[in-house]
């Protein structure tokens, strides 16, 4: 089975992302400290076409997080540009350049419709018809393998509230933003069974995976 | 040196207490599911005068979260009661009736005057002119010992953003509660030094210790 697996990184106070959010600073103001403990590793460097890097007690659980992924889901925010309907001219293409990341189906939610970009070999599907269709389309896109569900905060609360979510890795970061987007805002009370299975503390994180019996 | 070390409970979401708390619900809506860890423990029913109990890999967590307090420091809503200048009649006298667990003397931060309140070899005494002064009256009173600032919310987001928190203990519940009380919302964007030195996984929480340099 297919699982949907949400793995983010998330500071003391609940915010995965900081404060005024731009083409500048993606992240928010202070976003990116979110990010201190996986970019200096062998595992994220070499995702990324870099030599060297660290090997650490994060290297494990950042290597099991990237594995076995089909196909991502991320929000119009996480993906970027400005809201509403896309620019006909020079619309968005996302973060990541000509060259992104991914390297397998990406599906972004939006209100506003717009034909799939190929970038590389990453495919960006637009999907307008709610979380269930792109989770859905990802399902099958991913071919057997596991669904990631990226970001931002909006996108991941919705699939935690509808109870969609199998598998949470919560990369906890010690420190306050203070504001920005919180991830559990909107999520309800309910875990709808995620259930906390391990906790790794590793240089500058804590790293809690919740799981839950597959449907 | 005495130190003012902060312990408290607090969901994945970020609440030390649940929503729509009240005499029937101090802890609100839910709340009480945070204290699942330390009730059944022996440590906490000895502490409450009661025999058995287990005995886990919280156990020793909480010893030391108890052990070596001289003085507690709460805000008015943890002490409880209505809002605004206290009853001349029948005043509320805190929620542990006529034994409280304390055992030493505890400050309430207020900001309408009352004479000290005995109970058992408990005194609780109302602080008015604000939170460097209760610290300062807790320090005298806890001859040698640490300081427990034992919440709610408020208070401790007053003393975090303050910088006085020497030590921190979170003990995370991987729950939701979805709303109520967050102890981080106006305790801004610094930690004021406080580094994550410890994390301890057990049944049913994850303890997280945050210690800095005594000054």
């Amino acid at each position: 089975m297919t699982k949907l697996r949400l793995r983010i990184s998330i500071s003391l106070d609940g915010y995965v992302a900081g404060p005024e959010q731009s083409v500048n600073e993606p992240l928010g103001v202070g976003g990116e400290r979110l990010h201190d403990w996986v970019v200096p590793l062998r595992v994220w460097r070499s995702m990324h076409g870099k030599e060297g890097g660290e090997v650490n007690a994060n290297s494990a659980v950042a290597e099991e997080s990237m594995a076995n992924i089909g196909a991502t889901i991320m929000g119009r925010n996480m993906f970027g540009g400005d809201p509403g309907p896309w620019r006909t001219e020079h619309p968005w293409n996302g973060w990541w350049g000509n060259q992104p990341p991914f390297h397998h189906p990406v599906f972004v939610l939006t209100h506003h419709a717009r034909a799939p970009l190929m970038l590389s070999d990453t495919t960006f599907t637009f999907v307008t018809s709610g979380i269930q269709a792109a989770l859905e389309q990802a399902r099958r896109a991913a071919r057997g393998k596991d669904v990631a569900l990226a970001g931002g905060a909006k996108a991941c609360a919705q699939y935690l509230a509808a109870g969609l979510v199998d598998e949470m890795e919560l990369h906890q970061v010690p420190i306050l933003l203070g504001s920005g987007a919180r991830l559990f805002d909107g999520a309800g009370n309910d875990l709808h069974g995620l259930t906390l299975t391990r906790t790794v503390a590793g240089p500058g994180v804590t790293h809690l995976k919740f799981e839950r019996p597959v449907r």
